[in-house]
């Protein structure tokens, strides 16, 4: 790529060339809102309809809730407000008005109540199914939603921390906590094999501790992914409300014995930073490397015409090609094909489908026509010895086995990635000194983390503090600029001694630096 | 349905009936802005579907754009600011706090600049354009978004009127006027057989007399399609903007002879505003009738269950029937069917299918299941006499003819609603004085609305009046609470004289009463 970044050099940089270089979004003139270009958009549209998909399986429909939600009902859950009150966009007039020759907010049009553009909707959706629950027979209620939110965010980076993004949440309530947390686990598990399976993106899933908690929330639960310098992703976050919000809404319901009863409620959510962890899960020093299942193209056709006669013939090959192809399946849908025509140099073209990570690119020349054959670079695979590795196969033969080979590319970039997550949760600290050894001191400036080596995660014991000795705990990783990730649902039968107060370990937690 | 509300007897009440019983959205308690429901949200999303295949299939790739557009963007293009500048929500604050106990904007978070809620995003779009637009190879960009947007409406009617809607919003930039003029037709007979094909609503496509362009068009285009009380609904405009956004935004770039050229741009939308055209169109005196295109569920299956040990027999042929019927196609898709077995009398679950408009509603009892046929009604012609329509067919037949059924379905609606357009559109009138006669007074009050009777549309010829001309004959279309809807792109070999100025005609064009 430009400037030849490359992740051991500065990881913050070569992951904004990545995002330029591949064409996926870019900022734009409103303070950390982004404009999310085809190729990214594209993307998440295949995000959009695998998770779609799963959450519909699960017995979820889809509605769509107002972007405002009038101040009021922002009030109404205290540590909810404490939470996000802090970073809103608020609209205060409905009106713009020419004044002194200055196009401004009309005086005349401030709102009685100011509105808020939606940071999350717990409140709003909360509003609808204190509406709509009567009794126990309307439940559960399964409910989820795409839309844009916004938190006014200071430090923005692309995908991962934007003022607006785009997200799916989702939200239920049920008749009693069992109910309610299996939800919320069922969820959790649904947000593991989406990432695993459709974003190639091993994850742990674990509860967040008591600090980390969605404001409001009762038990928080997060995936977890290990970027390529060794941070972790929050990648998804499951909520068991309890009746916090039902109880400041009034979601109540008559249960089987006629009884007014209060609901407990969940909420789930995955957003466009998902597009930022593809990107630092499997991108490379030449690009993006995309999981064929989330390829807006998953084999492009790049034609090599030398402005002679046999360009027709080689445009005719492509388009037969690409004709075939598209009637093919991989990974239970049809292949997604192209023929790049864009009148450009064919090396320029393949460098540009490279960058944007298109998981096969084939270039088809005269000779391939002759020879009734198909010349390809895996992107996964791009170079063996530092030089492009490009094979050639009868065109038959590629055809038929164009399933089998982009499911190959999709293991394979999964099998990496788990590599390096499984070999890079380190085990064995005692003390919070060790932990705090093997760390080091934490960069301090952007141009610091830029050279910052990769450290990954460590997995401890500990004795799960809570209020004070917990933020104690939490004011100790600070100066590290570490967290606790998450407690993973699976843990050992025994524990060593808490690493930061020598107690009795009593659960495994995951600690590292994050987004 | 409830209270006997007919179309007849009270339109717009039949309509707010229709959609709270066919359970597709709601009020909510932010002021203008609607809740879509699970039913609502399903039509809507295989509207989505269906037109973003035919945006991509002619060329256009979808992006993701800011929802907030700085107020010195949107001052930048005068007519668009004379058009939207009164109905815009405003963001002026990036922070809530509490004060004296109370919580309210934080007025040290006032934003320099305050932030616009897009009513629609030429501007922000155009500044894109604007860098990424250098050459003449980079053109013709199509772009298109779907988004949500807000333009604060004083009265609001769900789907029809709502202070935020949701919408697709196409942005394009050409070299040349041809070029940006053939898009702007392009889209709009995308639009024409989209609404034709999928909504099965026949539609008139034309274009609006000068006053009612875009603010900043310099012609616009619209389909237009009759309700069942005789009114227009505009359902989807494509507008030529000419160089007027391009020249305030500079969108510019090198042509072929190396000199710099300013771009010519297009745009074009439609919103949930067509769900309330699907229930104008199609709706009767018992509820929805879906097009079974736009039906998430378009068989439904209502199991007879009687509490007796037959009932597992009668689940499992329904459940099997279900399964065979899924694996079948109707309209180029798997057809969509849902067995209904929530706890509830089945008489009431067909009617509760009858108001949401189910394209097939078979309700399958022992007798069915002792014979292997299935007993169905269709929607679409649900009486006979005033007595439900019931058929028995084999089982076998009933899962063969499943896709020419739909068919059939989906055909016989867009029949009716294309006889009662035709029926409907009257021509002969040589005056204004014939067209006010036949119209009669307008309804003063929304009572009045209530018996007004239908009407339809008139087809007369003008002379095509501009400026100070024609805002006359706009108001004294107004005085009747007519416009002109459109001059339909079908025009006649020769006109007759103009029913406003008595001059010769030059062009015909619809009159009517319009949502």
């Amino acid at each position: 790529m430009a400037a030849n970044v490359t992740r051991e050099s500065n990881f913050p940089e070569w992951y904004q060339t990545v995002i330029r270089e591949a064409d996926l979004a870019e900022t734009s003139p409103v303070r950390g809102c982004m404009v999310i270009k085809p190729w990214g958009y594209g993307i998440w549209e295949l995000v959009q309809r695998a998770l779609d998909r799963r959450i519909k399986e699960t017995g979820h429909e889809n509605c769509y809730f107002p972007l405002f939600i009038p101040l009021s009902f922002i009030a109404r859950e205290a540590k909810h407000v404490e939470g996000f009150a802090r970073e809103m966009a608020v609209v205060t007039h409905h009106r713009l008005k020419v004044i002194d020759g200055e196009l401004q907010p009309d005086p005349e049009a401030k709102l009685q109540e100011p509105l808020i553009v939606r940071p999350t909707s717990e409140t709003i959706i909360g509003d609808a199914f204190q509406r709509w629950i009567k009794s126990y027979r309307d439940l559960p209620l399964l409910i989820n939603q795409w839309a844009n939110v916004v938190r006014w965010e200071m430090r923005t980076r692309l995908f991962l921390r934007t003022a607006e993004f785009l997200w799916q949440e989702g939200h239920t309530a049920h008749a009693d906590e069992a109910d309610a947390r299996a939800e919320t686990m069922r969820m959790l598990e649904v947000y593991r094999t989406f990432a695993q399976e459709t974003l190639a993106m091993p994850v742990i899933a674990g509860e967040k501790p008591e600090n980390e908690r969605f404001p409001g929330a009762v038990s928080t639960y997060s995936i977890e992914g290990m970027m390529q310098d060794g941070k972790a992703l929050q990648a998804g976050t499951s909520h068991y409300l309890g009746t916090n919000f039902a109880e400041a809404q009034n979601i109540r319901f008559q249960n089987e014995d006629g009884e007014l009863a209060t609901c407990h409620t969940t909420s789930w959510g995955v957003s466009t930073r998902l597009i930022g962890g593809i990107i630092m899960t499997h991108g490379d020093d030449d690009g993006l490397r995309l999981p064929p299942t989330v390829a807006p193209r998953q084999v492009v056709i790049v034609p090599i015409l030398r402005d002679k006669p046999e360009d027709a013939d080689v445009l005719a090959y492509c388009d037969a090609l690409a004709s075939e192809l598209s009637a093919a399946q991989a990974l239970g849908e049809p292949v997604r094909v192209i023929v790049d025509k864009k009148p450009v140099k064919s090396a320029d073209k393949r460098w540009m489908w490279v960058k944007r990570g298109a998981p096969v690119i084939a270039e088809i020349g005269p000779r391939d026509v002759a020879g009734g054959q198909v010349s390809f670079m895996r992107r996964d695979a791009l170079k063996d010895g530092g030089k492009l590795k490009s094979q050639g196969v009868p065109r038959g033969e590629f055809i038929a086995g164009i399933g089998a080979l982009l499911s190959d590319i999709q293991s394979a970039l999964y099998a990496e990635a788990k590599a390096r997550l499984d070999a890079n949760i380190l085990s064995g600290f005692q003390t919070f000194e060790d932990v705090a050894a093997y760390f080091g001191p934490s960069a301090e400036t952007e141009e610091d983390e830029a050279g910052a080596s990769f450290k990954g995660w460590v997995k401890v014991s500990w004795s799960r503090p809570t209020g004070p000795a917990l933020e104690q705990v939490s004011e100790r990783l600070k100066t590290l600029k570490l967290t606790i990730r998450n407690a993973p649902l699976d843990q050992p039968e025994s524990f060593g001694p808490c690493i930061f107060t020598g107690e009795a370990g009593v659960e495994e937690i995951l600690i590292g630096r994050a987004y």
